[in-house]
């Protein structure tokens, strides 16, 4: 069909369900806005800076299943680069539109200003090569084969790709494809996909304690529903990665727990252990979840499986994807029905999962912060708010279908080992771990699913990066609950080294206010809880108000989740080595 | 000597003058912040965000010489890139300093955090590449060679450096080099620098009416003072690319005005036409500074100097420095009187510069934007502050000393054509030309000179972007007079296309309580004017005021300097062509 080549790349974007596209302008881009606001284009949110673009369309990608921004050439793309990485690092389908010099301009070497004015234009192409699974730079040549190779690789590869389109060119008229795009994978060879199949039902039906570790890739490649069949027609047990949390129900009695390495609870150390058979999807083991070493009984087997390929006790299958053998493999295992009410009543034997190894009776009784403090020099106030008692109350406030976001630092710690409700989606960077995400990555996701409760916790370290889009999200007139963990400073990096080091002090902010300094008139409900009597008084207003919550949570700056306290040290010995400023303070008392 | 990686590299930023250092803490920095506090080190200085560290520390070299910043891995050297690309563009020395994993883990390419947790450790310096002169990354065999290699290259060459510095290496021994970096470029060739220089005498000595065209090189190479010598003694009269504005004195009869292109002023045209020996500064030409066209007598010659080489009549001397060259040539030039004083005598007869072409009229009488905005349909208050009434009152606000800074947009087109007293510093981005530079930029520069008053000028637009690093210059105590031009969003953009898209619409904040917000307590006096006489009364109550100063200006959205108008429409025309959305909608009334 005839159509332009700006017109055609939104009518894909639509066509892949795309309402939206977050961004800043620039005189690269404006055709592209104007186009997108002629014909029946998606919706243009600009955002207060272009990393905040990134984070957002990272946000919707979570909640739409893909997202897009629009940056103008340069200045915009390398700003959004470090929210480009972190999808890609999280395996996020992104769409970067980036409006460029005119092409005209760009093949003669013109001396252009968002370029070094020295005639190269590739070397911003180049930065955004590293953290994407395409790159195109559109000519009317080539814009009706790239721009679908490009959406194509996002779909199915679950990464960003960068389009680069020429500020001349997006008017033009080119001839592009009739037929929608068509993202699945090719399907599996038939053979291998069955044979696989059989083979893990054989596994599994002579298994007596497997067990599921469950990743990201359950989520991305839509898995959730076929492993629930398969985990309660089977009676599997499942274990869920930092970076797979939530992604099935956590609120069942199959699910075990968080693998945190060495530190998980007795009850995922255990299973993991003694499981005659491991079935992984996608384990993207960082060092924060290292691999499981089974001390499995002889002949225990293991299978990994990847998006288009799986490892069968060490046999290869390749060309079979994850979606199609999940299709089938439930209809051929064979239905278990006492086995899980024996496991349910196994693990309620072994200690509770929100309490980390070691520390269960200090996290329940919500004395270790206080002791820590105080131990620290710092004596809080008798009924302070500590980490451990807010971690613990929030169970009864979240509900089924909340999307809750767990900035990295404290939040993230803090939230990892509490059990959500049912179809409750947790947004976190576990991977890339850029602090700062998760105010804009909530911009975007609320935009693309309104209807449900968002509530994002985010320290204060990490809320100065970013904070200005809490102005869009007002301005957006969306509503989250946002919960403010202000520890005055990085705390995260103080368990890792310099607990009073001034490097790790921030400047203090009245956050409250910032509402009606971003968004003079709306309507947001804001309070400060110091203790735990005024967490819970904000808890219930929180659940009960209408309009959008800020509440600041005052926290001491030495409080921490107790995993954070094991892993902070920890971090610091691997990270500096024996020779590392660890050592030499080491012994000194104030000092880590 | 001996002594350790990270206290090698502290001394030699303390030798290069750098006492300061911006950036972020992060857990794979932590080690080289300690060894910053342990010994001599410079003082760091956190930042609310990676990208507000470098664009500080850019600040920081302007006034400095050099700067430096310091990152985590990947999460901060990527939020960072746009900055430091931005340093590169506009040739300023900052050395960036990065904390990596451990060096066993990239080299064992662990599935670490903060990276794709694919083992590539690449990524990040590819992308660090292309916008640096020079990327280390250290290791204990390397990092006595390659620390002085990298810092060499930032001051020789003006760009950034990338130092990539593994957390667990910072504390080990090395043999580093006693003897302090010598940063001087080799010595000129002799024979081709008598040589070049005395072309240039002959030449300077025939020619009736040379003229000095000025760039960023002249204060990258520290040239200024011999420039005056020599403009002074041969009676020169030199013109200002925008790039090189106040770099020499523009406070002098022999200032002949800023370069525009075809919109320059008369005088500027006229000299630049007429002249018969043009003399350039290492212009960095770009399509806002064209390449001047002289139609000059034949004969009539022109040298291009650069920091390396030259050319003269088209002979090529490489291996002459700028500086060397700069430093013979006043010598070998006779002195003139009587020709000063008759150019500026001519020069009187021609118009002000502070008026582009064809407008002289109407930016006087301050009627300009008055008119513009009522023939868009919104009628100002008749008083109503506008952006002619603003450009034209500050001559005499400007104090000799000052450091003034134009932030992208309207401030920066502004502010361009406006004469600065003797020694004023000028800080824009011109090139690179990223929206939010110059709040962050005015940390570091300041922190470098705080002996100075620091005046800027910025957009709502822009002042977004980055606004929450006013939190840390209040936190620092220092005293800017900061004007925020509140236009109501992105009126640069609104003059290239979308006049009235909501594209370029903003959130409306209430500007002046940021302050009290950020830094509560602080001593900050606020003000808004929205009329010429508010905008008296806050510049006198700014010119007497101790502490800081932050005032909004309120100015109609469609207000702008008369360059702007003309500049807007033409880029339009130039980025877009002929199908742009600027020939669809260029008849309708109240769309570009």
């Amino acid at each position: 069909m005839k159509t332009t080549i700006g017109n055609f790349l939104f009518l894909r974007l639509r066509q892949m369900g795309i309402g939206h596209v977050f961004g800043v302008p620039g005189d690269f881009n404006l055709q592209l806005l104007e186009q997108m606001r002629e014909g029946d284009g998606p919706e243009f949110i600009g955002t207060c800076n272009e990393l905040n673009a990134a984070y957002a369309a990272d946000g919707y990608a979570r909640m739409n299943g893909v997202g897009a921004l629009l940056t103008t050439y340069g200045v915009g793309d390398l700003s959004a680069l470090c929210g480009i990485a972190g999808a890609c690092a999280e395996h996020l389908p992104v769409v970067c539109l980036s409006g460029t010099p005119p092409l005209y301009a760009m093949e003669s070497r013109l001396r252009l200003h968002h370029s070094l004015a020295d005639g190269n234009f590739d070397n911003v192409r180049n930065c955004l090569r590293e953290f994407t699974a395409h790159t195109a730079r559109l000519t009317p040549a080539n814009a009706g084969e790239e721009i679908d190779r490009a959406l194509l690789a996002c779909l199915r590869e679950k990464k960003p790709v960068f389009i680069q389109v020429p500020s001349n060119i997006s008017y033009l008229e080119i001839d592009a494809p009739e037929e929608p795009l068509s993202p699945a994978l090719p399907a599996s060879d038939a053979e291998r996909l069955e044979s696989a199949a059989r083979h893990i039902a054989r596994l599994l039906a002579r298994a007596t304690q497997p067990v599921l570790l469950i990743d990201r890739e359950v989520d991305r490649s839509g898995l959730a529903q076929d492993l629930t069949r398969l985990a309660h027609k089977r009676r599997i047990p499942y274990v869920a990665l930092r970076t797979g949390k939530a992604m099935l129900n956590e609120d069942d009695p199959l699910y075990a727990g968080m693998f945190n390495g060495r530190d998980s609870v007795p009850r995922v150390r255990d299973l993991l252990q003694r499981t005659d058979c491991l079935m992984a999807f996608a384990p993207g083991f960082s060092e924060g979840s290292p691999v499981p070493t089974p001390k499995s009984p002889p002949g225990s087997a293991r299978i990994f499986i990847q998006r288009h390929s799986l490892t069968v006790e060490g046999e290869i299958y390749e060309g079979v994807n994850a979606r199609d053998l999940m299709e089938r493999l439930p209809d051929l295992v064979e239905r278990v029905n006492g086995s899980a009410e024996a496991w349910a009543a196994q693990a309620r034997e072994c200690a509770d999962p929100a309490t980390p190894a070691g520390s269960a009776t200090e996290a329940a009784t919500g004395t270790a912060g206080a002791v820590e403090a105080a131990s620290a020099g710092t004596a809080p106030e008798p009924k302070a708010l500590t980490q451990a008692r807010l971690w613990s109350g929030l169970a009864g406030f979240f509900c089924p279908g909340d999307v809750i976001y767990a900035e990295t630092g404290t939040a993230l710690s803090g939230l990892a080992d509490v059990r959500l409700p049912e179809g409750a989606k947790f947004i976190a960077q576990p991977i890339w771990g850029a602090i700062g995400h998760s105010l804009p990555a909530l911009l975007g996701a609320m935009t693309a699913a309104n209807d449900r409760r968002h509530i994002l916790f985010i320290g204060d370290g990490s809320f100065q990066l970013t904070a200005q889009e809490l102005s869009t999200i007002l301005r957006r007139k969306l509503r989250p609950i946002i919960f403010l963990l202000n520890n005055d400073g990085y705390t995260i990096e103080r368990w890792i080294f310099g607990k009073d080091a001034p490097y790790n002090d921030i400047a203090p902010w009245q956050y409250t206010r910032l509402p009606e300094v971003f968004a003079p008139g709306a309507q947001v409900f804001t309070a400060t809880a110091g203790t735990g009597d005024e967490l819970e008084e904000a808890l219930r207003e929180a659940g009960e108000r209408a309009c959008a919550c800020f509440i600041e949570l005052r926290l001491d700056r030495l409080d921490a989740p107790e995993i954070l306290k094991i892993h902070g040290p920890r971090a610091a010995e691997n990270n500096y080595g024996p020779r590392g400023p660890q050592s030499a303070h080491g012994a000194s008392a104030g000092r880590p």
